[in-house]
């Protein structure tokens, strides 16, 4: 996928020229630090790609694109807060390496600077742009909610996770591609099947990223593989071990849960994860919102020599890395 | 001013037809809570009055009012995080009834709703509309960020004070109005003019509230006089206090700094502050802006017979009650 690496470099070339004021500078120090921490800059590039697969050229999307990558990012400087995370791509996180107040502050304005790029988008319905975005917004927060009050709950259902990784991550990929959409002018079928293409394969990746916490090969992996289990999240291999496991399985689940030696309780938690076969359920499940990303890209009404790109895109996203 | 309980219970109408989701709660219930808090709605009902100034009936902006009455609701949740304060309106602020996150989390919410709002006002150029507000909502962050990084300075001068104050406050009011002129069409320089009669009641309204907290009537006022002595807040007061002592007086007012009986540093203060004629220095400056207020309306082209009821309020709001 060496072309994403072409389409990253539009996106920082895109981040380069916010050119946020020099003051006041504990407002914009933290937004010039934070927006450039890297990533692959997935959200904008899947705008750029909806634009081009409805036959708009990139260029004339760099805002909506843009709107997308500055939410994202307001995002988790709150969620960051919220999380009381101190790294995020081994960098300090913003109210780490200034202070909540900051932070909060920053990520209002970085969340006005999504509007500004919105309301400077000049092709496609503003008033539709503007209304799929402000859905989305809230839908973030509101998995975002989910996601806290499921910490303290030791009853959540996978119906309701997989409702909270929808809300918290995958209707924004959605909304990045139906942007590309809106902007081309495509039909509004068209636009509803882009979206689905988008939301489906966020939460295939987002249930992925799950296996891959536990699964993945430790030189490969970004992070410490099992972070999950020692922070006792409630992930859908969990959910599914819990749902799957025979009341034996459920006994030593529930010991593990209050494992102290972390070493050992990852080892024992894949072990007993393995038995019930977990793994291969969320593979399945996996594998199910994939196909449904598949379905509804197969809908949109271009030659299919167009939607090759966004599916390698999926391919590349979902491949199986574990 | 009879007129404003009618013009508030139509805003507080609409706050009534919100109709948050029920779901997820944590989010939800400090938003039912916190928009129910009161308040004269001020702001909102500037936007009715500026339609009708204009010629549009109120009921054609009603989605523009309240998008600026729920804006000023996030900021003030926000903002009472930032400032650990524990009161609003002598109810518990969000931070305290619920928590941090949730006020953090609830108040983004809250802020995507404003631009529900907007999006859903059907009359007047959408983009125009978005560009002002979101230009609004970085000058009020911006106004913010000065206001906290005041309190770690020792050298705030009078015209970086009136900068804070004009970004934190006063721009929300000349926005509040251009909003109901955007809605009935008005000329690009009728907007600048109702505008600039927002802003500058703005700025005098706050210097009014600065000479207030220490010279109101206990009676009368809302909150305990002498609130920002105690806490040494840098007010115009202070400020033009400062800038106009003697050496002597300058000496006495940084003893008072730190003067521990609070009683005795109010009543101190005040007396010192008299002497040095600061009081009237800061009602000569709130006459100025209000001069220019009317300067401003007067300048624009409807009938002074439409103007009168904002002129009044003008009046209304910045009365000597001092």
């Amino acid at each position: 996928m060496e072309f994403i690496k072409h389409y990253t470099k539009i996106i920082e070339d895109q981040i380069d020229d916010l050119n946020f004021p020099k003051e006041p500078e504990n407002l914009y120090d933290p937004l010039r630090y934070f927006m450039k921490l890297g990533g692959k800059r997935m959200r904008p590039i899947l705008t750029l790609l909806s634009a081009e697969l409805f036959g708009l050229d990139k260029s004339k999307v760099l805002n909506s694109a843009l709107a997308v990558e500055v939410f994202h990012n307001f995002s988790l400087i709150h969620d960051d807060i919220m999380d009381e995370a101190p790294l995020r791509r081994n960098q300090q996180t913003v109210h780490t390496k200034w202070n909540v107040n900051n932070a909060i502050l920053s990520g209002d304005v970085l969340f006005v600077k999504a509007y500004e790029l919105l309301a400077a988008q000049e092709l496609g319905d503003l008033r539709r742009t503007l209304q799929l975005f402000n859905q989305t917004a809230i839908e973030v927060c509101e998995g975002q909610q989910m996601d806290m009050d499921f910490e303290s709950r030791s009853d959540v259902t996978i119906e309701e996770y997989t409702e909270m990784i929808r809300l918290k991550t995958s209707v924004l990929l959605g909304c990045a591609l139906e942007l590309g959409a809106i902007a081309a002018n495509a039909s509004k079928e068209d636009c509803q099947h882009i979206y689905d293409f988008g939301l489906n394969v966020g939460i295939a990746f987002q249930i992925q990223d799950d296996i891959l916490d536990l699964y993945a090969d430790p030189d490969k992996f970004g992070k410490q593989v099992g972070g999950d289990v020692m922070s006792n999240k409630k992930t859908m291999l969990y959910l599914e071990a819990q749902r799957h496991a025979t009341a034996e399985q459920l006994e030593t689940l529930k010991q593990l849960y209050n494992w102290t030696n972390l070493d050992e309780k990852v080892a024992k938690t894949r072990q007993l994860f393995d038995q019930i076969g977990a793994k291969a359920i969320c593979e399945a499940s996996m594998d199910t919102y994939y196909t449904k990303a598949k379905e509804a890209i197969a809908k949109i009404s271009v030659s299919e020599d167009r939607k090759k790109v966004l599916l390698q895109l999926g391919d590349y996203l979902l491949i199986r890395q574990h």
